[in-house]
């Protein structure tokens, strides 16, 4: 690769986290790297945007020599101002992550790392967003290099149909037990929310969200079954919502 | 209806503003009603939930006589609180808006009013969003009545398949020249961004999202064609964003 591919890399853990480390150091093999990403945390903010407030950049210094912004939105912002605004032209390549913690099943939905990568996908640039399945505060990306590698370069070989992008999960063993990559459906779970109810100095209530992902899909090609056998889950994620093929059932609404 | 149907009714636009009113009203019909929604307003807030912070529900004086609760988080915070922790069971409806704007074709994944429907969806619940499209501090919410008992009245008599909920936008004509309800799939558009910079009196830079709606999409099955013609559009919604037409494409990643 050349320097005329242009990559965007950005994330939800926030600019100073250690995954988007491992991320921009491999995105510097294949052509000339950006990053914006958000100046503070921003995991679960989903589809955000900042509408009703204003948005900053602020160049920050780069150790590798790179451009790279600290923005004060959200991951989606973070695509949207650099695609329009900061960056030459529609990079070539957005890489989001690496996230600190599991996007598989229904947490792409949750995910401001996934939503990164679904806005690339929607603005019709090849996205993947990239997370390791563990909170461990000293978990080693690096270690996983080759796999990621191997993602980028199937992408850049074989290309993404428009409109879509790559949720890969990687699963939380040392990368010498990683037995492959699987391509899977994301599975049909759910998040079984528990609130824990506090209450504050002045007596008053307030809650955290907490839950466990509840996963009835027994099926053998999803991204959950895969991560528990050691696999690396390349889900194909698209963004549109219409249930295609629900549109006849609810057909009778128009004679309401 | 009797009391026995329990039925939340949420926004992102805020508890107080005009269009969830006229959305509390409508419930009363059908059952017993209690509203949980943002504190602030929350446009554009997409499926974000708050992991890094706390929650409020501030029991707040009802002018209608029912349950209401001001929440601090966004809509998908409020149905996830509601459903698990501050009603006395799983309601047999979600009502989410009445939204200040228009939720068609693409800006239903931005959309806090729709993530809030498609959250009940994944939890299993009947959720239905209504926008109108209208900017209007004055518009008038409460004349579109009859179209939205109709939408109602159909979720309730027919159903909705397990996960998914409805998009139910409204052009912004006068109720008298609605000509109808069409059920449509959402238009392939994106938003053509454009970011307005601007220089704080420190002299540093920041920036307002701004930008249009583009729609190459000459689909007459399309939401948008449907408002167009002044018909309300009903898209059928659901959240598996696997692009499950895909999967084969990418099988070779195996191999890598």
């Amino acid at each position: 690769m050349n320097n005329t591919t242009l990559l965007l890399v950005t994330n939800d853990d926030g600019i100073t986290a250690k995954g988007i480390n491992t991320l921009k150091r491999i995105a510097m093999h294949y052509g000339t790297v950006t990053v914006v990403a958000p100046d503070k945390p921003q995991s679960g903010m989903g589809h955000a945007i900042t509408l009703n407030n204003t948005l900053r950049a602020l160049p920050i210094k780069s150790s590798l020599g790179i451009a790279e912004y600290a923005c004060s939105g959200t991951p989606v912002d973070c695509v949207k101002l650099a695609v329009a605004h900061l960056l030459p032209r529609k990079p070539n390549l957005i890489l989001s992550g690496i996230n600190h913690g599991s996007n598989s099943s229904i947490s792409v939905i949750y995910s401001g790392t996934m939503s990164a990568a679904v806005e690339g996908a929607i603005e019709g640039i090849p996205s993947i967003g990239f997370s390791l399945c563990s909170h461990d505060v000293d978990a080693d990306f690096d270690q996983y290099e080759p796999f990621i590698r191997k993602v980028i370069d199937h992408v850049l070989s074989v290309g993404l149909e428009l409109g879509s992008c790559l949720n890969v999960n990687i699963p939380d063993v040392p990368a010498a037990e990683i037995k492959g990559i699987k391509i899977c459906r994301q599975a049909k779970a759910q998040w079984i929310e528990k609130f824990d109810a506090r209450t504050d100095p002045m007596g008053n209530p307030y809650y955290w969200l907490t839950g466990y992902l509840h996963n009835e899909d027994k099926g053998t090609d999803t991204d959950e079954y895969a991560l528990a056998q050691h696999y690396i889950s390349v889900v194909p994620v698209q963004h549109d919502l219409t249930a295609h093929h629900l549109i006849q059932k609810h057909r009778d609404i128009e004679l309401a």
